[in-house]
């Protein structure tokens, strides 16, 4: 690996610069920008004190975790038209949402936030690939943030959520196996991973698309590898992040 | 594996009895009627001789593929509302379609079919569980139908599917690691994967999840070993009504 | 009349073969496959254990029957977009699905099923002409055997539905007045009936229309004459069904 | 006929007071409020140089009538909520303007106004039973009324609409026969006819419906004996409105 | 201002012939068709006997005030299409039935009709120009005549509607300051406002839009004074139409 | 007014602090954060080299310029959902991104900016009073810069946009003729001003309104000095960001 094959001078396995700045939306239980190089998203958790209306009417206990995410209108080079003026939302939309509440469900035990809602709300500021892993990983650290304030207020007797979640994505680009693609890596790749793992290091959600192609065993494989080694790095930043 | 413990009296690597009623739809260019044990879905590919707005603008040659998913209200046990009436289609849907569409484009060569759309339907007529599975698997011998009746009739000059694609569901199900899950098993299971392979034995698509939990290594490794073994069951049998 | 002037060879007063084929949908209540030649429509009947708001808002007793019609969208020689994914019902669609309601309630004894819904849905599978006739008439056996099934178990304590409905088209074709048009037909049509009629031989809906013509009384007679005929034959084909 | 039924004291076979005040809406092409008692409707008619897409799309000539009806919020004792502010047209509305445009269809010759679009608009201000009939009967006129001034500019060669239409209702009330039902009738009649008819004294449309009833060919008879009665009159008032 | 600039004659500071029909649909509580010059207006007013869902969730006492507004498609000379057949509001609609709404709730006293909703819809029959202002002018005509029948029949205690309330336009129009633009006036206008004002002689509402253009002080001031003088004129035709 | 009598301590005719952070959004033309006290918009110009069908259509000549305005789900203390899951926009945002749009026209010679269209998008990412004053003051910012980065690279050979517009609002609170409310104050003013004007301190839009109360001409032109006062400030403050 010693010759660099990456547009951006990165080695196949590493990772973008990662940061997080907490607070950005002050308004929200939680808050935090999250920058994965150039894609940068607003994650926020915001607590309502009501749950969905089929948790009442199937008599089901706990609490729930909906996650919404939008590309603002001004993240891509080309400008975005908005869902609200197309009155609907796109299927990718709705896949990358769905995929985000599942992520964070698997690490809150909704046992323990009884009749409360956790909103995550993720908005692509700027966008060049990964964001669906970008929103994850902020939207655990604006969760967490949340789950403290909420613990510190009293609102809450046990934090539902121990452990931390985190996503990355890895992929073959021109017969490479990469780590956490950028757009024009994304653009022309072959194979297509989205990984969630938890800080525990055990697999949340494995999604792997050959969009036109296929892929071998060998090759997923070693594309989780690749995903674990990544996915264990950016844990260490979001305990870092929440120290 | 002595001693059975599925309630449908199964192994736990033993698929549901799979059949294939070819021409279901006579006015679609191929249709079959594919049945899952009691997962039913009327599958079809109808050509269409243009192609979407987006190619023709983004100067992208080859013809195309789409798939539409729908569950008919009387497929389940209590009636399901149709999308048409609710005036948007659910986030499930969306989710099943655009994966229905991604496996048919991996074994299908869009430039040998130019100028052309080919749209997949699917709508299950019974729900047990695995609709999405059944629904990839159908599309395939639909599509394959079409294909052969469009160079049959010298619409197409070279065939642009040499291989076929088939799905199964595995999943782990009171700690058991269990094949093409019906419904009882699928509402309970702990863990939830749905593969998509081709005919050569190569990932069109992975996608796991734990909903409220997660799976490590092994599991991952154990159950992708199952959905192999089942695939190339199922991919023998469309063999074999394709024939 | 002995020379024959149609172009599927049938007398001007004969029906197409007609057939039904029970418990297509086995998670309905009660189903049946109709077909009217090529003319196939799928029929259902679902019982929902509570009626429509109106009725709770305006305190009226009984139950409620409602019909939703739609046409698969591989039903057609040209693929036919699916209303879901156009947004809304177009107009057709809604006068259809009105016509199958009142179809329904005008030999059902609403006060006889208290608190409960009777979902009649009508998916046309192959399209040939008569789509709603044969629709009214599949709803009627699918409706026949909800009831019976529900008497079975007792949830129904009196049958509501006495009588039995049928349908039929009749129409004046290149100066013909013929029945059961089929596409071909209903298509150059200069005047065009739907009729419904009770086994008991009474009219529920008469409706016609001259599309860009108009008729005589004595033209009407003499339609309402060939359908009268045709629902006598298709009533005794339904009974031969249900028993 | 010598005792009165009615309860507003009309024979059976009697009109209500029709009045037609032209000029109702003076940016329209032709336009009037039509008073069949109190039922008020206001009709216009305005061409449109256009034709809908799917004429071109076909390469079908001529030109083609659109008809749109509405109730106004305050043309009904409880306010009715707009169209607009629920988002989607109700079945009822669709059933109506598909019903005028049919109507207007069957009298006017759509070769005789090529490249043009005949927008009919009827929008109740005051309703009380028949606003279906009235609307017809008015649209005539306001149609009327249009060709004229169209041909006084020159725009159109040869008037398009040689003859009129006009629509009326008959039912069964309290087993009485019944002329141009009122509201308080038509809510609790038996059986319900709405009929069309040229000037000519043809049929042009023929809905008759037993809401949750029956009806009889003797019924049938006399009902269109009845309207046809009713339409010869109506023709009268609107030959003398157009004078 | 011995001048006459006007296309239409008027003087600068001259109002168009302003007039009051009532009762122009009767099945509202209070309804007026009012016209400036060829704009013309349905206005009513009904009560419904329920207040909007935010005002039982929140606990606030009292009535609502509720506006609807809508230009009927042959109101313009090109034909307008409905608000219903493009399934939504446009912007221009929103803001005109807000600004009634506020415009009446500024001189309602909603404390003293708990419990009731007062619609004010406005259909415009006939635009050109002003449409806004008239609909405000009329809608206050028809709201004190459903308050005076609500106390007749003595369903409301006291009169919520103490003063009047009235509206106009004035604007920039060829370097002249005017009053009461008709639509070619409004149409190039550098400078437009809309006033509304109490019978006292305050304000309610001051609009003032320099489109694609600016304003200083001084025109300001004079516009105001231009619209007091008009809106003290309509407020004594008001009370004429109301005595 | 030596006696402090707002709640966060500034004087009546005081701004609260306000700030320009350039480049938030580095995919748009121009873009910029700009925080009024906690009322905190991301504002971005982007252009797009195509202008509205109509202007095609209706063969108008340069440029157009469309504003949209949007509340984040967490800009507010209790979550706002979005528009998006609506299905539609509110009244209130399509007032603002009117206003927005209309301000912006004001001082931008579309001639100057033939063939493209201006995209002006402000998200509230935190909301405390004076949403769209800011919006308005950010929205000139980031579309100044946009223009001058297009003259840097030759697209544009003029800039089209000489003055700069601002915006701010006042209001009658508790008796107080105040500058700039905040929130609670807005909340609880009984007379609502936003005053729009230009660097060159002509007037470009004034809404006054009297939610459920009125004003005075005394209380108007008290209004709009300060207002006047405020925006001289903010339009300092603006040159300021963009040198």
């Amino acid at each position: 690996m010693s010759e660099n094959l990456r547009l951006d001078g990165r080695q196949v396995d590493q990772l973008r610069p990662i940061s997080f700045e907490p607070g950005i939306a002050p308004n929200a239980t939680g808050s935090v920008l999250v920058s994965f190089g150039n894609t940068r998203v607003i994650c926020s958790a915001t607590i309502e004190k009501r749950v969905p209306g089929w948790m009442n009417a199937q008599g089901v206990e706990g609490g729930w975790i909906t996650a919404e995410y939008s590309m603002l209108p001004y993240s891509t080079l080309d400008r975005k038209p908005r869902d609200s003026s197309k009155g609907r939302v796109d299927g990718r939309t709705v896949e990358i949402q769905r995929l985000i509440g599942r992520s964070m469900r698997a690490v809150v035990d909704l046992k323990k936030m009884p009749g409360m809602t956790l909103w995550i709300d993720c908005d692509v500021l700027q966008a060049d690939g990964g964001t669906r892993t970008a929103s994850i990983t902020g939207a655990c650290v604006a969760a967490k943030m949340a789950f403290k304030r909420l613990m510190n207020d009293g609102v809450l007797a046990e934090n539902p959520m121990e452990n931390s979640v985190a996503a990355v994505s890895v992929g073959v680009w021109q017969d490479l196996e990469v780590l956490d693609l950028p757009y024009v890596e994304d653009r022309d790749a072959d194979v297509d991973f989205n990984v969630v793992m938890t800080s525990a290091g055990e697999f949340v959600e494995v999604q792997g698309t050959g969009e036109e192609a296929t892929f071998t065993q060998e090759q997923l494989d070693r594309l989780l590898s690749l995903a674990k080694k990544g996915i264990a790095e950016i844990s260490d930043m979001q305990s870092a992040a929440l120290a």
